[in-house]
């Protein structure tokens, strides 16, 4: 039997989708990729982190996603594009396919700012109206006294909230915070003293953000001690770290500047609340466990640790008032999805000859 | 002794201002009530519901906030205003004072905005990202694997919400789900086609709700059953309920109204999710039990049931992905305190012989 093929007419180049990640898809995960990417053949391959991408599979490969799986540059020579599932690209950059080829390289940075925004809201009010007090009498099938709440629930109007770190994950925190009612103070590392160095020029999922970055009341700015205590001392009622961990922010917060923040914060008001959706390490964890057991601080929502996992017998877990959960802030349905659609975008970019959206620029080292 | 005048000066007339309610105020509340009426003397008297104000009190009262306290007309002649502590006037509506006098009624209408909204989106949050499941793994000290919440919740963005009764509450539920990314669909008894016809004129908390009416993405209206279902066909994938109870919206919503609202959403979404913030007696709670456990709707969360209290062997405690709360949405330190605004505003306003914020007026019966 012959094959038949259109008489005259080239086939139209068919993309290659390869994604090569650490576990297996869901079906329906496969069936939405699949509708994203409807001219595409699509590949699935499950890989441990960091393991190459056979050659075979590599060399037909035209558009790659990939947490930490890349080929050798010899087996890359169809592939358009290449785009991490994560947000930092940190992890990649030492590798030959970036070193030696120019294929494009994008991140998923500003997929995260809805579920941790979530995340983080969830936590703040979960503390705040006793949501877990409220659970134990439904399981007891005990309709508790309107009393039991009336004086010892507060809610977050006109509440101060400092986000160390504006970016994509804190201006979707400022938008949520400022719809409750809330007051927003944004600090950055470096000054941002004009409406076009406010704004936020990466991915951000449609409907959410702050893109012009007219939501804070103030903006605030430096990377030494003494800008950020007189941060901490604006009178926060809660404080959110959603820096990147680095030297400079490693072990940035403990004993003074948790007293410095309460001491911000008037008798009557409830002691700050403080929120890490940033790393473990960005602060003293055994200075936090004292903050919270002398009442320094009112509570903390926790999504990072030191070490992670957490060991079973440290002394967090039963801290007062902390809210501890195993770095899943950013995880849902739509993570992959929600990254899938910067690819998408950015294969349409590629093809008009434009600008990428979360494009790794070589040599400038970002 | 004799008691020493200011000579030839008429002393300022003080107020009197007196809060009759069912229980002692903390001295918090005291002091920051003192604070916001400074140049009044203040009177706390702690009565059973709907008992009488004593005469000795009432005549020396006048301004009275009360929830359900009140005194006989002959003994009001001092009093300017009688400011209720809760949104309606219903249950002061048939005394004496209200039918034979004029002085000024006021309600709290539009200050449970905020408390209640935050209710909801807790509720919503803490269903759709595993809190309970996230807090059980720290009781036990289990730091748990990515993988268990990665295929397994989902956010909000771009899902849809409806609000059946688009008044204070709704509207500040609109504005935080707004800025969450859903988008909002709001369901009015009366028809709201202009711009001024969507305005919210009562009290809002200030720096919250929608007072132009402008959050959502389109308006509904109706009494009639068809109205009703062609709202609960728009693909919602929460639905709020947060109309007053009337004869027309008893048991309004059963097991008709959950299959319509289940079918509007395609199979590959989350169930619908239902929030209860209004009465028991608006759904047919049996109805909804029997909804929850087939999986018609993906879960509720109820702050009312019928009856309240929800007796201890009532199914609806243990219905799948219910979460109940003991009608406590609207509670909270900054209730009283909320409340007291209004009347410092309406003081003022008095004052100036300006219409009054919440005024009840004679004769129109609301």
């Amino acid at each position: 039997m012959t094959s038949t093929v259109n008489m005259g007419e080239a086939p139209p180049v068919k993309e290659h989708l390869l994604i090569a990640y650490g576990r297996d898809l869901p079906q329906w995960l496969i069936d939405e990729t699949q509708a994203k990417f409807p001219e595409a053949e699509l590949s699935i391959l499950q890989l441990p982190n960091f393991a190459p991408i056979p050659a075979e599979i590599a060399r037909k490969t035209t558009l790659l996603v990939t947490f930490s799986n890349l080929p050798a540059p010899e087996d890359a020579s169809k592939i358009k594009i290449i785009h991490s599932l994560s947000s930092g690209l940190d992890h990649l950059l030492s590798h030959p396919i970036v070193k030696e080829t120019s294929i494009p390289l994008t991140s998923s940075s500003g997929i995260h700012g809805p579920p941790i925004a979530e995340w983080t809201i969830m936590n703040w009010l979960v503390a705040s109206r006793r949501f877990v007090y409220t659970h134990e009498n439904q399981q007891k099938h005990n309709w508790a006294k309107n009393i039991d709440f009336m004086n010892t629930i507060h809610d977050q109007v006109g509440r101060k909230v400092g986000i160390l770190g504006y970016g994509s994950i804190g201006r979707q925190i400022g938008r949520v915070a400022s719809a409750l009612g809330m007051q927003v103070h944004a600090y950055t590392a470096s000054p941002r003293p004009t409406p076009s160095s406010r704004k936020d020029n990466g991915y951000i999922v449609p409907g959410t953000g702050d893109r012009d970055g007219t939501i804070p009341v103030s903006w605030h700015h430096g990377t030494d001690k003494a800008s950020i205590h007189e941060f901490l001392s604006l009178g926060l009622d809660h404080l959110v770290i959603a820096l990147p961990l680095t030297p400079q922010t490693t072990r940035m917060l403990g004993t003074e500047e948790f007293e410095i923040l309460s001491r911000g914060v008037s008798a009557e008001r409830p002691r700050p609340y403080l929120t890490n959706i940033s790393r473990g390490k960005v602060l003293d964890q055994d200075a936090l466990i004292e903050a919270l057991k002398g009442g320094v601080l009112g509570g903390a929502a926790l999504d990072v640790a030191d070490p992670e996992p957490l060991p079973e017998n440290s002394p967090l877990w039963e801290a007062p008032n902390v809210q501890i959960s195993p770095h899943v802030s950013s995880a849902g349905r739509e993570y992959i999805p929600r990254s899938l659609d910067i690819m998408r975008e950015n294969v349409g970019r590629l093809e008009r000859g434009e600008e990428l959206l979360n494009g790794f620029k070589r040599g400038k080292g970002y």
